[in-house]
């Protein structure tokens, strides 16, 4: 239940932010749809899709669609709002990151998969949403490049998953799992955690 | 059966313009056929996969897969002609896109699914076959800046769906669907009907 | 037997280039991890995905995701190297779309499908994982572009099937598809063997 809220509060922040990128390359109205439930629901179904675990969340429950694309239009008239209100958006989606984990080692889970596919089921949940953002509106994707995104997605699975293992009570495992996920992916934005990069310069070409 | 030669009219159509996407990158017979594919079918497949409607359309029907590779390497030889008679394939297009949100809504109509995720299916039908092409051409999508399309695909399936609630005559149904889709698409392009814009000038960044 | 060795000999050197392509885009680790891993079995995922064959290999194989995610990282470290040898890696790349390319008739010989789409599975198999890793690294799909890359998919496909049509014993039929599509693809990377190009230089857009 408190996971349900917060799946909603999640997708809605992920939407805001998408239809943000969709006003900076003048897409229309359909083009912000487009990219707020692409960015908001879209790593939930590449997963749903890569785990052939149908239905998609959003075609069992088209109210999550409604208010993806809701909070997209949205957006376009509280654009300046939204930009200044920037931090909460940060905090917003820490929070949806942590939840988008923790629902994507349970989809695993439900499913009987291999642990270890459910830690790669929870980071595509986390980060998939944010790479077709970028894969739409053709930026560099920010989640390969910035402050860590998917490590947050990484740990929060192996401890949800721990946690799981060792048979402690649900209740008490989301709510870890949610509290340390956001509290990272927090401090990696403050004190700008980032993943070792990895430079080419090279001329020739493998390929 | 009407439908049908539409459909088959409107890969086609499709895949004509794809190819000469391909052709302003510079892509050789391979990339001209995945192009062509991909912008004339691919919107049926991405439905199809998003809804878990297996087998897809081409697997099933593999001569669709067929004329879309040949008339994609058919337009590397008529790219003049293509060019010239531009207004033939806006029409034929806009047949083409009627024809498809029409099949998109019936997907998911004999799927049993809620009726706004028919509409989703119908838009995403006609809209992702341009999408794809845009996309693997590295291209502003051009169905998110420009005239009315899936806007055309939202107004059809609304009227396909209203008609079936009433239980009106399959074949009117979809005459009226495909009369109205076409006439709304053309004169969009005729008078530059579009949705809002949102346009965003900010340099600070949410994400 | 065979075959499964040298598909991961296959996946290791195609998680390599895709590092590299990483690299090039100045990405983190998650980032090499990611467009190594959709360059070795992304081709593999998206036929899976199109055909409904589900699990998909990673899914119940997650080993094979771990090898690619170690050589995206060992990459990192030796990429020098990597370079150095890139001959070494154009022969290990030939070898893998060879065995990618029988691996993907066999899946659709295995789902009772149509020749053709065996042929066009054969193709998506070798060819996907490249133009997945140029999407994400934002750069234009070489395998569109240079040296035969997806006809010799084809041609493996082709003589896979025919061999396999007049029930020649499976280890000749795989041997020999391996063998042909490796010299065809290294004869055309020496010989600069290409497909013809398509180049269209209108300014009028069709669509």
């Amino acid at each position: 239940m408190l996971l349900s809220i917060i799946y909603v509060i999640g997708i809605t922040a992920e939407a805001m932010t998408g239809a943000l990128s969709a006003g900076r390359r003048n897409m229309d109205w359909f083009g912000v749809m487009l990219v707020a439930s692409a960015t908001a629901i879209g790593g939930g179904s590449v997963r749903d899709i890569l785990l052939g675990h149908y239905p998609l969340t959003w075609v069992k429950h088209p109210e999550y669609l409604l208010i993806t694309c809701i909070a997209g239009i949205v957006t376009t008239w509280l654009a300046k709002w939204v930009v200044k209100f920037h931090g909460v958006f940060i905090r917003l989606d820490a929070l949806g990151l942590a939840a988008f984990s923790v629902i994507g080692c349970q989809v695993g889970l439900n499913m009987g998969l291999h642990y270890g596919i459910c830690v790669v089921a929870a980071v595509i949940t986390g980060v998939f949403g944010g790479l077709l953002r970028d894969l739409i509106c053709r930026q560099a994707p920010l989640v390969l490049h910035n402050e860590l995104y998917a490590s947050v997605s990484l740990v929060v699975a192996c401890l949800y998953l721990t946690l799981h293992y060792f048979s402690i009570d649900e209740n008490i495992t989301v709510i870890t799992s949610l509290i340390v996920g956001y509290l990272m992916r927090m401090a990696s934005v403050r004190f700008k955690w980032r993943l070792p990069i990895f430079q080419l310069k090279v001329e020739e070409s493998v390929h």
